[in-house]
């Protein structure tokens, strides 16, 4: 599976991440959306609900599944948080 | 619809929520997550992620689906992420 990773900061912008998702649901199908903290998972979850709407004008509905992975950040062992995101169905 | 809304604060515990998640799927078949701030999302993540791994005993898996809700808190008007918990397929 080549589903390529959205990786989401704090300072990134929802609704520019949106539009990631959405660009990446509507030509692969599927999308994985990454987060480490509070902050960016917070904006990763904003960011899917505004490209549900996007997708909603391709009458697509997304839903996401979340799940913990270690990644490795500057060295460091860190849980980031996974959100797969599918088309609903 | 009688879907049982489980509110998520900064400071509820990620494990007990997922408990209350869990219950919720088992009964209902559906939850309502809903949570104010960053890291009140950031916990109710968590909470459905660890559910999922709760209710995989009973061969179940969920997906959720995010959108913004706009509640009173205090008499004041704030942005709320609602988290729509279903059973996949």
């Amino acid at each position: 599976m080549s589903t390529e990773i959205i990786k989401v900061s704090a300072s990134s912008r929802s609704a520019a991440v949106a539009g990631a998702i959405a660009g990446v649901i509507r030509t692969e199908g599927s999308a994985i959306v990454q987060a480490v903290g509070a902050s960016a998972v917070n904006q990763a979850v904003k960011a899917i609900a505004i490209a549900n709407g996007y997708l909603e004008g391709d009458g697509l509905s997304i839903v996401m599944s979340p799940s913990f992975v270690d990644v490795d950040i500057e060295g460091k062992d860190v849980t980031a948080i996974r959100l797969s995101v599918e088309v609903r169905g």
